[in-house]
């Protein structure tokens, strides 16, 4: 089980997020593309770090949407999509390339990976995106409880697929992360978290939010760096799921 | 001797230049990246175009100005010009890549090709993306009647330099380009572009605006394809140099 | 019956639309306001060529999306459309008054328009922008068979309703325009264009694309300017309705 | 003897500044207007808490480079700088009136500013923007040693110039604020912060770098909100000051 963390976040004179504290624990950097925040200096500097801790280097393209930080869904063609995506994807690994690093994944940011997840025509814009890219890359997407139809897809474009979950987040009967609106949607219990991580890492079943078990697949946990509080999980999930191979 | 033209410069909803028109008569296409010009759905559209057309493919990168399409200088450190060439390279190398293609050269363009052309530390700022590029990429940049100090910075970075000089604009005896705001700074009568273009090509020396004879390198000649005057242009100096290789 | 038209859609570099040629004809100019195109020179200039022409100001605010030209929906929050609809009128308000001119309506762009038309959630973000506007301001709306809603909210609002029609589009029995995607969506022929706005100002039905009668409330006509064809279409509305007054 | 802050640079997800802190202290609040920081959200609820504690509304427009924070020059024509400051000013000041406040100066950000004091075309540009404006606008420009060229540049356009100085930034014989990269440019101690804010206060002279005495003209210092430390040094000059009036 390998734990993910978006990176890379800060644009310009804003910073966002503590990259530096959290990079040591996890494995797989989802890093800002310049498209809803990260700039050409930022991700070469994101990219040196994630390097000098030996973790993954992954893209996280996004809608072209600064202002909203890519949150906000955009009713693009799924062309659209294939270029926007090959555009970001190109971008990061290029400076990846030029600091003798390589691009291994993609996972798409905010909006453009809820719209991924439930339109099958914009995840054909992002697969394609993948299968034209002149170096091997995997998709990272959300585990749910049937991901037969995801996993066919991957599968048509001979694309990898790493499926994450969320040690932090309630999960539904039907394997979908439950809504932020609802109460108890987010984990706030370090004991949860990491029971809920150890669970999925050891293929047990995690406990829902309707007090029934499900199974979830899963190869990486979503993990956060904004703050001491989601560090602090971070590096507590790390130590219970032991150190980094 | 070949012939380089910028291209790729719509954005959006908005066309610019005949690059149908223009893309058979050419050998290099400087294409926009996104920062000045072009989009991503732009640039997969023209590396397509180029690639039916057996034309090389170049990055025409550009100052992060869309509204002054990249012809403002901006004061930028050197290690931020680094970065967004990087990114801006990347972007359409990859696109490239996807369709089968190889970017094979670098043209700055606009302000930062003049800012280049003057400041030794702007110059190294582009080498410096150049020569960290993961795949090999060579520069194109402009004669004057002594190219040694840009020769010395390209050999230092190893990258290889492509020289351009322009069919359609007066030099003065020093070698530099006329400035547009001087009378005779633009050639308008077809034979004097053919005449200039042939010179160039063969060798010989051209008519400076002073009378004077003046030898320049070059290795390349800058054409335009904004409308149906410089198209006819083209077409005569293609004619008059032979047929493409 | 006036004649509308969108107008000032050059960005930057880039030209759009026949501006100096439309204008003639027309009373009303939806002057866009730098979000989906305009800059802010294009902006006075927009304004200043409205003003020798005594055609009436208008705000054509849209979505934060130059590289979609506004015509893709965006998801935003309600009061993130009252925010930017305030900031795009408020930017050319100003500048309309430093030319000596008043701002007098708004009418939304592209993918922003048709989800107010269809969305109350989003018409009460552009309404709320209009009423609490420092100067009265009138909202331009789509014409159907029952605007009833609409006047409501504009009533509550206590914003005047401008409602247009299309001279150049066939309506539906319910009185929604046909979408460009079915045959027979856009009136090519001269004449059915000048008949169906000859019906519009005096009242009298226009036929759907269905064959029936149907009558529309209109208090103006959109029209185009983007080339010769539509310029003297315009033109041919123009007299057929009469000089303006 | 005013204090003024730069103010309203969160943009969309990025937070900056500690503007609820630093707002009961200050008089004028020089607010982002979306080109360098600041977005249409952000910017209402900035007026809106100036207005709460009865703060004066300015308007801080810059270039328009997100990316660089508006602090890279950028070679514009003085009239693209007048239509771009009108567009910023503009859509700031509707805001301010739809919530009922009236914008009563304008202060240029970052590279705008000082390209503005040294170069008389940009001033221009700049008094064009506010002289032009429908409604009166003061200029807040900086002190030197002599300001009877500045003073005379707004007298021509009738525009009130506010003058400001810093309190802890150390000055030259000539009058110039000492460059950053110089030791001693920036005070730390709080008691010669306090000392300078009273003596430009109290129209005594200040101690340069060079320790002479310098005599400086001012109306408003200029104080900072980035931090708790500057919050405190605002606190200690309002409480050196006295009161807000």
């Amino acid at each position: 089980m390998f734990l993910n963390c978006d990176i890379g976040e800060s644009f310009g004179a804003w910073t966002m997020g503590m990259d530096e504290h959290v990079m040591p624990f996890i494995d797989q950097a989802n890093i800002a593309c310049g498209f809803h925040a990260g700039d050409p200096v930022t991700m070469r500097k994101t990219v040196r770090l994630a390097m000098e801790h030996g973790v993954s280097l992954g893209a996280h393209p996004a809608y072209p949407d600064l202002q909203g930080f890519g949150r906000r869904s955009m009713a693009l063609h799924p062309e659209e999509i294939t270029a926007l995506v090959s555009y970001q994807v190109g971008a990061l690994s290029h400076i990846a390339g030029s600091e003798g690093g390589i691009l291994s994944y993609v996972k798409p940011h905010g909006a453009l990976y809820n719209d991924m997840m439930r339109n099958e025509e914009i995840l054909e814009g992002v697969l394609r995106a993948l299968s034209s890219s002149p170096h091997p890359l995997s998709l990272m997407a959300m585990t749910t409880a049937d991901n037969r139809k995801l996993r066919a897809a991957c599968a048509r474009h001979d694309i990898p697929l790493i499926l994450e979950a969320f040690a932090d987040r309630a999960y539904d009967e039907q394997g979908f992360i439950v809504s932020r609106s609802r109460p108890g949607a987010v984990h706030r219990s370090p004991d949860t978290i990491v029971r809920q991580a150890c669970n999925l890492a050891e293929g047990l079943p995690i406990e829902t939010i309707e007090g029934t078990s499900l199974n979830l697949e899963a190869d990486t946990l979503c993990v956060h760096g904004d703050n001491a509080d989601s560090i602090a999980a971070v590096r507590a999930i790390r130590e219970a799921l032991g150190e980094r191979v």
